[in-house]
């Protein structure tokens, strides 16, 4: 079992950190202010699995970290966390790069030529960034039996072979089959499943749910 | 069975012209010189059945257009077609906005808050645009059997219900099952299916094969 940093106590925080604390994880929530309510709740619910503080308390004790904060925030929160605090980390990057400026449907803030996944992976040289999880819903991502008896695709990006492997583990332990988990490569090809969510928004709005996801067949 | 313009005597336009032939219907390829190599195969190969000549003559002729021309070519074709030749026509456009001028793999030359679909039904306002089939290998296009026994989806976006409709009718007619052709709304959704492609070369590059798809599961 590890100490894992969840940065971020929105659904996918507080999703990802409930899981992980059911599996036995020790978990450290991280946030601006280490004590909004949302985080408060958290360690309330999970008593003496769960502690708090702030992104770089998080951090600073964290074996591995989870990026669960909004895309257009994830570079200043990861800043806030501290380069030292990530130092030869595992960054598990789930965030989008979302941008509700220009009206919704949403764009995104980066595409095409660049991500998110390799901005944080540029500006924390050291870290280990692996893209994942980002392509489906949070209730799936913990739980991906709720839909096709979970049978069903998730990707994985990054450019370290060992991070990779240790962060597919996790997925399995979410209940992700071996089979079902695709290695795109490298970090660049997180383009593809952060540009995947233009895809995936008009998907939700023609089924009326984001409980779903794809499947590779061949 | 109907007069159809298939402009582009690519991979693409082979593929679909050949099928519609095989369909009964009459195929009027369309090319910028109306007689290069692609296309004169083509007509002889489907002798009596096929006729070829400039964008502007097989639209003319053709009662639906099916745009096969490569995306950074795709304004071009149909403004070679010329506006009259296009006027209250379907448009199936099939193409998507591949930008090799930076590298490979691919970038897209316009995507996130427009799309190449957008554009053509910008253009050519009175034409009802219907995307579709730009998010497989064109050998799937015509024959979903070759993966997963025909259980996959294909996506179809634009803003005349009636032209999706009879484009659906077409897609029914090269394999694809009804309850697979997901409507996912007006033509602003071809962002969606276009920007896939970025996650589509990555898949293809890990599978090491284009003979695959996804499909939706909930």
């Amino acid at each position: 079992m590890s100490k894992i940093a969840v940065l971020g106590t929105g659904d996918v925080g507080n999703t990802i950190g409930s899981k992980l604390v059911e599996l036995g994880h020790s978990v450290i929530m991280g946030s601006r202010t280490g004590s909004n309510e949302n985080t408060l709740s958290f360690v309330a619910k999970h008593s003496g699995k769960a502690s708090a503080g702030t992104f770089a308390y998080a951090a600073a004790n964290g074996e591995i970290i989870f990026n669960c904060t909004k895309g257009f925030y994830s570079l200043d929160a990861l800043k806030m966390a501290g380069e030292e605090n990530l130092k030869d980390k595992i960054i598990v990057d789930l965030s989008n790069p979302i941008d509700v400026s220009k009206g919704i449907p949403p764009s995104l803030s980066v595409c095409n030529t660049d991500s998110l996944g390799e901005q944080i992976q540029r500006t924390f040289p050291s870290a280990k960034v692996v893209k994942t999880l980002n392509t489906v819903w949070c209730g799936l991502m913990v739980n991906p039996a709720l839909v096709n008896r979970g049978d069903h695709t998730i990707f994985v990006s990054g450019n370290d072979k060992n991070a990779k492997e240790r962060v597919k583990e996790i997925l399995e332990s979410f209940g992700w089959d071996e089979e079902n988990i695709v290695d795109l490569g490298d970090i660049t090809t997180a383009r593809g499943t952060e540009m995947y969510l233009a895809l995936w928004l008009r998907i939700m709005g023609s089924m009326k749910t984001g409980s779903f996801n794809v499947k590779i067949v061949r």
